[in-house]
This record gives C-alpha cells, structure tokens and sequence, in this order.
C-alpha cells in the first residue's frame, strides 16, 4: 500500500493510501487515523463504511470521531464506497448507482462483476491489509457506517460475525431489498432474482439467526430518506423477535447530514470502545 | 434575511441564511450556529473568517466548533467569503481574486469596486443584522478565522476594535503587502499605490499603534504555505516591539488544513470565552 497523504491530526495522524485490489480489479484509495497510542502498542481498530457519493475522506473530515479515537486509543479505517475510474459505462451517469455506490455487495451481474465486488474487498483484502501494515490487534475490530454504508456495516457484520466485536449505523437502509436505493442497486449488481437480494439485506439476515453481536443504530426524526428508504421500523421488528440486541435511538429534529453524525459520533465511539474492551 | 437551511447539531441548531447586501451590491450567505442557551438568553458570539476557496460552510461541518460554542454558550457566525455570482469578468477564473477570495478588503478599483467590500459588508451590515435578529450581546464579540480568514480576522479587528473582545487565528496571512496571495489582491482589490494596501496589513496595524485586544495565533510546522505567504515571524516581531499581548503557538508537524483547526478549535474557542466572560 502507497501512502498519498499524510495530516497530523488531534493526538495522532490521518492516513490516505493507495494499493491494488484482486476483488476490484482496480487500485483503491482508503484512509485511516492513527492515534497516539499506536506508537507504543496493537490497538483495537473500527472500520467505518460511508454513504451514497462519499469517498475516503468525508467521514475523518466532517465527523469529529479523531478526539474520541484518542481517548479510547483505536485506530480508524475508512474504505471509499467503491472503485473509481474502471472502465465501467453508465458507472458515474447516477449518484446511487456505480461509482460512490457500490453497497458493499459481490455482483455478479454485467457490467459490474468485474469490478463492484466491496463486500469481498473489505473483508478479503483490506481488512487484512490493515491488520499486516498496521499496529491493529486483529481480535479487536468493530464496523460502522452511514446511510449506505449503515446498511454495509450491518450486513458485513451479520455476514461476517466472527471478525468484529460490536457494529453501529447511522441512519442505515435497514431493508435493501424493499426500499428503492437498494432494489435498484441489487437489481444491477445482483440480477432479476431478489432470492440473492436476501443475502445482503440486514432484516432477512437477522430473521434468519445471524450470529449476535452488539447492535446501536441512531436515526434522525428529521431524515428526509426515513419513510421511503431506511425503515427502521423493519429492522426493530425483527431484532425484537429473534431477540437480536439491538440498542435504537431516535433523535428528534436531526436529519440524514454529517451534523448528526459529528453529534453522536462520540456515543458511537463509546459504544464500541467499551465492547472492544479499550480498558483492558 | 432569508433562512435557506436548518440543520439539528449538537445542543443547538446550524442555520444558512441569504440577505441582501448594499456594501456588496448583491445576496449574500452566511450561516449560524445556535447553541441551546441561544433560548433562554442573549449570548456572545464569535465571527469565523474563512479561507481562500471557502464558503459559509467549510467551517461549521468540519472544525468540530459546535460541540465548544455548546460548552460556552457561545453562537458562531460564518459569513461566505465573498460575493458570488454578481457578473464581474474573471471572477471565476484564479482560486485566489474574485470569488471566494475576497480578503476582507474594501475594493475601489475597476472591475471589483462595486461588490468586493467584504470589509464594510462584515462591520456594518452582517454584525448589525445579527445582533438585530439573533439572540446576541452586542457588547460580546470576538473575531477569528483561517489562513485569508485569518488576516481577515486580526485586520478587522485591528480596523474596529471597538467592537471585538479578542481575536485569534489559525495560519494567517500576517503581512499581505509584503507576501505573494496579499500582493496579488491588494493590486487587484486596492490599486499600484502600495500605501493604500497597508490599512489591511496587520503587521503595519500594530506598528502603528492599533488598540491592543487579546491576540491567539496558532501556526502549523509542516504548513505548505509558511515560508512565502504566511510569514508569522513578522508579526511575532511588531509584536514584540509594540507590546502588542500575542500569545503564538507553533504547532509541530500539522499542516495548513482543517485537520489542523479542528486539533485547536477547542483551545481557540476557550480562549475567546475567557475574554467574553462566559462564566458571567
């Protein structure tokens, strides 16, 4: 992996790098952030998966997370939403489809089954990229997200449960293969047949047993997505009768922007830093 | 004044808002930020000068202010950082002259003259106008900024101090007659006769004898632009010779970046609640 930016930050350091995907067929831009306490030991570490249109740098510019990293010593990941430049035609004609909007999917469907394959990249390559170059304690990893990247959290971690120790969203699309953002991304990345839908879709995932994990999800009662695209209401329902711990909370006034995520971010941090056990 | 935007954040609310200006012939933008004590009573505030290329919105979603102006009960104001859009030739074309680089100057040549007075527009129509319809303590007011807003930040308060409790910035420019960016505009904005650039020179300000306010100066090490634009050893040095009360920090490895204000913007905003009297 190639270092491309370099911003000391807080107590510590903000990261961008390059490095060469096999999933994506294509080179891929993360950042992370680095605290202090890196120098001295492995830390827990959190991956956090942005939303529709972000890239890399949205979330460790807008989100105010780097304070709380320093007081519970955990490194930050943050994947871009998908690849970028590859070839790909139509791949940047919608803001919901293609490039920023990958989903955190493995298509399988022209034209993107060469390329939009995040799901595999994250938890194939990057992940353990970052755990080889980083000082990252591998048993210590939580996952959060945004919107898009909300429901990505959810379905790595449900997917994926033996890799991370807590996950949170802000504002997720709880039921993708329900709501218009996920069925028309599914649709193209995944094909006519919504039985592989099910596989990427959090409420399917937990009705079905999924491993538990600690679950907090925060929703804004301002969020102009809420009604149409995200449906918590779905999500609660079936955490409330697999007995899936999920910890909700709505926050009246608060919308689906970076405002609302720097406002609780240091609840989310808290959340996973205390499953992650930073006291130890 | 027109709001455009509301956004929930933190204890309080951000807000944008569009009004018509007569210094500047044309709307402008700013946007606000309310802490929840904005209810009960009037409040200081403190106006934010952003840098070259920046609008009213850089600040308030990435420096992480929101969470300070809470503690102190403090309303933040961001004006834009110039004109837009109003019509003049070439406005467009260089990141630093015309928009968004309006260096809180009052402009009397050709083509800029007729709306590039950010000077007269920030003192006698946007603070008036806030303090008309805001819940704030004209009496309570500070200034700060960054880099073009930095300068902007200490000529202004130098220029009015009469209005302001205290100043600080992160990178400013220190001596625009004298350093690339501030050459370039002041030629542009104020004309060939160099005398008329130094009553927006800060340096020139305190040698001549301005009316002493606390000053706080945050300065990066690893800052690209140090050495050709910013030059804060100038201002350490009238400084020094006219007592002027300068507390400097060198800031070692951080850049010229927002990293770099939100790793400070906590001590700045504690520094101007001190000289506010927030604990009143």
């Amino acid at each position: 992996m190639q270092q491309i930016a370099n911003y000391k930050s807080f107590s510590g350091e903000v990261k961008y790098f390059q490095h060469q995907s096999k999933a994506c067929d294509s080179e891929m831009t993360f950042s992370i952030y680095l605290p202090k306490q890196a120098i001295e030991k492995k830390l827990p570490a959190i991956l956090w998966l942005s939303g529709l249109t972000c890239n890399h740098e949205n979330f460790i510019s807008k989100a105010g997370a780097q304070q709380y990293a320093d007081e519970h010593g955990i490194i930050l990941i943050m994947p871009d939403t998908s690849p970028r430049n590859v070839g790909v035609a139509g791949a940047d004609n919608d803001y919901d489809l293609g490039y920023g909007a990958g989903f955190y999917v493995n298509a399988t469907q022209v034209p993107w089954q060469k390329n939009f394959s995040m799901d595999k990249y994250i938890i194939k390559e990057l992940l353990p990229l970052c755990c080889a170059e980083l000082p990252i304690n591998p048993d210590k990893i939580s996952i959060m997200g945004h919107s898009m990247g909300g429901h990505g959290a959810m379905v790595l971690a449900l997917r994926h449960p033996e890799l991370f120790q807590s996950v949170s969203a802000f504002a997720p699309i709880c039921a993708p293969s329900q709501t218009p953002w996920g069925e028309k991304a599914f649709k193209a990345y995944l094909g006519d047949d919504r039985n592989t839908w099910l596989e990427y879709d959090s409420c399917y995932l937990i009705q079905q047993g999924a491993k538990k994990l600690p679950l907090r999800v925060e929703q804004g009662g301002a969020d102009q997505f809420l009604a149409e695209q995200l449906k918590p209401e779905l999500l609660q329902e079936v955490c409330t009768i697999a007995q899936y711990p999920l910890e909700y909370y709505f926050r009246d006034g608060f919308d689906h922007s970076y405002y609302f995520i720097a406002s609780f971010i240091g609840e989310h941090m808290a959340f996973h830093a205390a499953h992650l056990a930073c006291t130890d």
